[in-house]
């Protein structure tokens, strides 16, 4: 990873995988930032690292931008590939590559692991400079507005004034909304997926029961497990089967796995022997994250999530709120996303429209649940694609 | 407790709670049963006690018994008080007494708690008369029809050669259901509410959280707690948490606690200061089960949950299944209830219609989720009573 002339990585990219609709081979990238950042909480973090990662060239004008935010367990590495043994690609290259929703023929594309995450940036498990150990749970609390400060300073960095597109599933749509009121000169459009103005008590209750999931977890040791060499593997394995099941919907579910057998047979004597399908799916996904999450991070991240209320300093009043923003906007929604449900966006859309601000609102059918996001699906695809290829169009007739 | 002239506990509750609705001072009664029970997992359970209570008396035909079947987390205790001071009453006093739907002026109601619960009925927190500990985690596994079976040594006990009415919401549904299959002859009513043929995917994914939240905590010691002078306590409070979610709606939650705060602000810095009145209200409800219930009962009880399945042994077909019923069905579902939605109840109606059955279906709107079936609703209410009545009008024309 290099601080140095991070844009020259495009040219890194001309490695491929073979596969021309990717990006190909990518490099993270890292970049620390050493004038202190006040937090919404109150404290400061003297200063810090992002790791990111971009695909695409910047064009001379910098007006080709795009900046991905991620959502809870998401990182940077959203698009092609670490090395060509690398079994899976980014979490979101079925959308971000030539010729793709956003093409990187067109864009220069940002992807940041937010501040307090775990895949490299200044988190939990990074060392306090203060007390030479790592932070833990003594990490400060981050809100949605912090990581989109940090972001900013980002493009500073990288000297972009004004994103094309600031674009975002589930908690990464709250960072991009947040753009649009915190910084509303330096967006074009904002591009919000499958998100809500704020959780409702059930997410929140969902949120609260998979902390308490890990907390509970006996080598949680009051956040401090990596200085006693433990993990509250269990606690965050069940934090994550909680996850995972509300982020599928009912029927997905059913059509995945209905209530199909994996071992055993009814007519077997013993139940340990019976296994449904979903419980060994469940049960896999839930260990496999459990070794490649940091559990404070899950905890810091869930938090901001709960916290997050758009309108909460605008009198509750998202039409007041969002009479601040400058951009356009593009929502999308799921039909069967029931813990970010189409009515949460279209609350979003009819706030943006009393408020005057221009918004296209696309409610695509999918049993995918919330997950649908990040998933193929046609329809999705095309809204997606139509309107960045319009974003697109706009900056080539600005710049020609 | 007494297995003496179990009838004559009528008269006991001529003592009074001083409420006129109510069946007044109760007391729960227990029979030791010492014919072998064959199971259906293969195991036989050689002799066995079921504790259970009764409200109202029962007529000289014995024609007018219901049997209420309790869900996942009940028990024998469904209407009156156990004492004066007693803070709460039986969980279905609202619809258990005189003047109620289930009208103790007309019914002799019998409420058991089923085989391998853990108030008072032979299950694993029961001694293992071959090891002269706790039976644990080695208790045999349970079916639907174990308990049905169970109940129908309880009902020629009590001299009931057919029961009015078989009566149960969720998984008290499932057996009752599966008494109009085991036992065409035994019942000439049969009442599910906010049941279902056989769980979704999701409902065994949310089960089988809550159970890997229990058997991972460290003080499970794969089961064997009790001897060990330890009670997984902090699993058991997440799979409390996880369930008590899914039993109530989003809605019903928003308009509950929405998003208000129990303690400190948003302004503050401290994010242990800020406390949602969810969060609160779920980790309350999951400690006090804790200490309440015990936790190889749950398992055993949601591995039951998730192994029904109505129509398996009739090729599948819930019509086949159902043509073997001969009494008549009230089905009632609520609007808001994800985990045993609507959708599931139509299907029972529409196999009981297919099936030439006799079957009412009432849809009631509520914004309580899954809980609705537990508490007042007036169309709930009305329909219930109306049907009831009905049941009892026939009683009385066949009696006198």
């Amino acid at each position: 990873m290099s601080t140095e002339n991070p844009i020259a990585s495009a040219e890194a990219q001309t490695a491929t995988t073979g596969d021309p609709d990717s990006v190909g081979l990518v490099e993270p990238k890292s970049h620390h930032f050493s004038e202190p950042l006040e937090l919404a909480c109150g404290r400061v973090l003297k200063n810090y690292t992002l790791v990111y990662e971009t695909y695409g060239e910047l064009n001379r004008e910098k007006t080709n931008a795009v900046l991905i935010c991620h959502a809870l367990s998401g990182h940077h590495h959203a698009a092609g590939r670490h090395s060509i043994d690398d079994k899976r690609p980014g979490w979101w290259d079925h959308y971000i590559g030539p010729g793709k929703p956003i093409d990187t023929n067109h864009f220069f594309v940002v992807s940041v692991n937010n501040l307090g995450g775990c895949h490299g940036s200044t988190g939990p498990v990074s060392i306090n400079p203060d007390t030479g150990t790592t932070w833990g749970p003594d990490f400060p609390s981050l809100r949605v507005r912090d990581w989109v400060h940090s972001q900013a300073r980002l493009a500073d960095m990288l000297g972009i004034r004004q994103w094309a597109a600031v674009v975002g599933g589930s908690l990464g749509g709250m960072q991009a909304m947040r753009w649009s009121l915190e910084y509303p000169e330096r967006l074009r459009n904002c591009v919000v997926i499958a998100s809500a103005m704020k959780l409702s008590a059930q997410n929140i209750a969902f949120n609260e029961t998979a902390r308490q999931a890990i907390t509970s977890d006996p080598d949680f040791c009051d956040g401090h497990y990596l200085q006693q060499d433990k993990l509250p593997r269990r606690g965050l394995a069940v934090a994550r089967m909680i996850g995972h099941i509300t982020y599928l919907s009912d029927d997905g579910l059913g059509r995945k796995f209905g209530r199909e057998l994996r071992s055993g047979s009814f007519q077997q004597g013993s139940d340990e022997e019976v296994e449904f399908q979903i419980q060994s799916y469940l049960r896999y996904q839930g260990a496999s994250f459990s070794t490649t999450f940091d559990p404070n991070t899950y905890i810091l991240m869930t938090r901001a999530l709960d916290f997050f209320d758009l309108a909460r300093e605008y009198g509750d009043d998202p039409v007041e709120a969002f009479s601040h923003a400058k951009c356009r906007f593009l929502l999308v929604s799921f039909t069967s996303d029931w813990r970010f449900a189409p009515e949460r966006s279209r609350e979003i859309a009819d706030a943006l429209m009393h408020a005057d601000i221009p918004v296209s609102y696309a409610e695509v059918e999918s049993a995918m649940g919330h997950d649908a996001f990040l998933l193929p699906n046609g329809r999705y695809e095309g809204v997606f694609r139509a309107y960045m290829q319009r974003v697109a169009a706009e900056i080539a007739e600005e710049v020609y």
